[in-house]
């Protein structure tokens, strides 16, 4: 038998976290008991709101307590079972964490098909990251045909699949990306109508470019400059659905100073948590399913190799050096 | 004849308005055409909202235009009429502006019962400001018995109807005011729980004080340093109402620093403009007239004399130095 690998939280990072804040460690795969599976995950997922669990501060969840495994979402295949609802082979989605083998009762395991979909894409585009982008788009934002709507890390897990799913409402679509690499990514690949570089040093002018009849509605996974050059160009009653804030999540806060949009242009501004929609999961992944089997939504993946690789990956995920989806392959 | 009097916008401010932006002018008071009224104006409301208006920027209504009569709501009485739907001594409320006499063919004039509610009180809580307050707090905010509302300037004419307000729902009301005479106003005439005197040096640990149990509602008219305090405070879920962000109309932005508690704490911030929302106004005004008639609602008044009182009123309302509702009593 092979032995099980699990990084745990070794201590809170001041800042940008570190490798030094996660450990390594090695034990026995777990037997399982009545009732219990043993999945092995094929592939771990790496998301920036799992910067902030490791803060011990206020937040929408319990921090990730010291000394356990890294929560966060996986795929991988049953390879014991003594759950009547699970078979050897079962591919599944679920929260197992940073490990390469995980016990389970099957709660919070889901079942999927990995022939019309990839494995890796129920923990993207038809995962967390789908649906999210979805109930930003389809539920807050709810943007018109003809409206414009901005999106920003548009080359990103969720940005990306937001993006598409604006054009399919019939909008024009801007992402925000950093570098022309990706830029080109959005716009040639995923379909957008302009992608401004946020890196490129003119910010305002070149959003006010891509924007020509201003701004209606904003996913925003980001903060900080971009927030604020959004706010410039918002039309009255926009709508913009707050879902990430990576600018500032290992930093100080960022100021936004253009705030008085907000009265001026009569906004809402609504920040969400998609774990705390439940009721929307099956129609939004029902739909995500049928679009990218049928290649209608596209998508990136950066995928790490090998489980030691997690922190590297996680801390490039933080400052952008991914290129759509982070994942790690553990198989 | 007596001769009118008109207060036009003589040029821009730049920053904090002086009397140098108004120009007093005199000229006949005017002959009235077929269809039309002329009103003698007996109070005409002052209120923050008009700051933004100097500005020649983009906002949501047009600018005041310069050298043109400033804009705003009075109440009055037809002292001419040419219009079978007004008789002599009928009280009326319109938009009128900052004069002693105007004419008008009716549009925008609607005849109020004085009897019951005295003229005044039509300019603030059975006016705009308390109309204002109404959709703040029952179209946006919508607390639950229980819940605890926070009001900013709760002094003025719209936060002290806000408060009184969300206590007839039930919930925990703390106000926000400067100065001691204020707060304590705030409490024992409008029967808040508490107030904050934002001026005493230690807001934050005031405000925590006073929201034990944090904040779900925050009726917002100042922003700046009390909009980042109260995000300090917010549950999860909290709704906020950009009524006003009066510390900043007269000059530059003042940074909201704690925008993360927006994602933190899935909130949901929407600003509003009352006069987008005509079809809330009947129901509105009809029951702040009742609680008004009825000394269910109170509230204060500041009363400045004669029309050439106006630009020093206005200029002492932005700096606070009013207390409730400010206007200017011509007759």
């Amino acid at each position: 038998m092979p032995m099980n690998k699990q990084w745990l939280l070794a201590s809170r990072p001041r800042g940008a976290p570190s490798v030094d804040n996660f450990r390594l460690v090695e034990s026995p795969v777990p037997a399982i008991g009545p009732g219990e599976v043993l999945v092995r995950n094929h592939y771990m997922s790496l998301d920036p709101y799992m910067r902030m669990r490791m803060d011990d501060a206020k937040s929408y969840a319990a921090p990730q307590p010291l000394d356990e495994v890294m929560q966060g979402g996986t795929v991988g295949e049953v390879v014991a079972s003594n759950n009547p609802a699970f078979a050897i082979g079962d591919k599944v989605v679920g929260r197992l964490g940073w490990q390469l083998f995980a016990r389970s009762d099957g709660t919070g395991l889901g079942k999927v098909d990995a022939t019309r979909v990839p494995l890796s894409a129920y923990l993207g585009a038809v995962g967390m990251p789908g649906v999210t982008a979805w109930w930003g788009v389809n539920g807050i934002i709810e943007p018109k045909a003809g409206e414009t709507v901005v999106v920003s890390a548009a080359s990103g897990a969720v940005g990306a699949v937001a993006g598409q799913l604006a054009k399919f409402r019939g909008c024009r679509v801007v992402g925000v990306a950093g570098g022309p690499r990706k830029c080109e990514a959005v716009v040639e690949e995923f379909g957008f109508d302009a992608c401004v570089d946020y890196k490129a040093g003119n910010l305002a002018g070149d959003l006010a470019a891509a924007t020509p009849e201003g701004i209606d509605g904003y996913f925003e996974n980001v903060g900080g400059a971009v927030l604020d050059a959004v706010l410039a160009r918002v039309n009255a009653f926009a709508r913009i659905a707050v879902c990430g804030l990576i600018a500032s999540y290992s930093g100080a806060p960022i100021p936004v100073n253009n705030f008085r949009s907000v009265l001026v242009n009569r906004l809402k501004i609504q920040g969400f948590i998609i774990s705390e929609h439940p009721d929307i999961w099956p129609k939004a992944l029902a739909e995500l399913g049928e679009l990218v089997a049928g290649g209608r939504i596209r998508y990136r993946e950066t995928v790490a190799q090998g489980i030691e690789s997690a922190p590297e990956a996680f801390i490039g995920l933080l400052q952008g050096r991914n290129f759509g989806k982070q994942l790690v392959k553990l198989v």
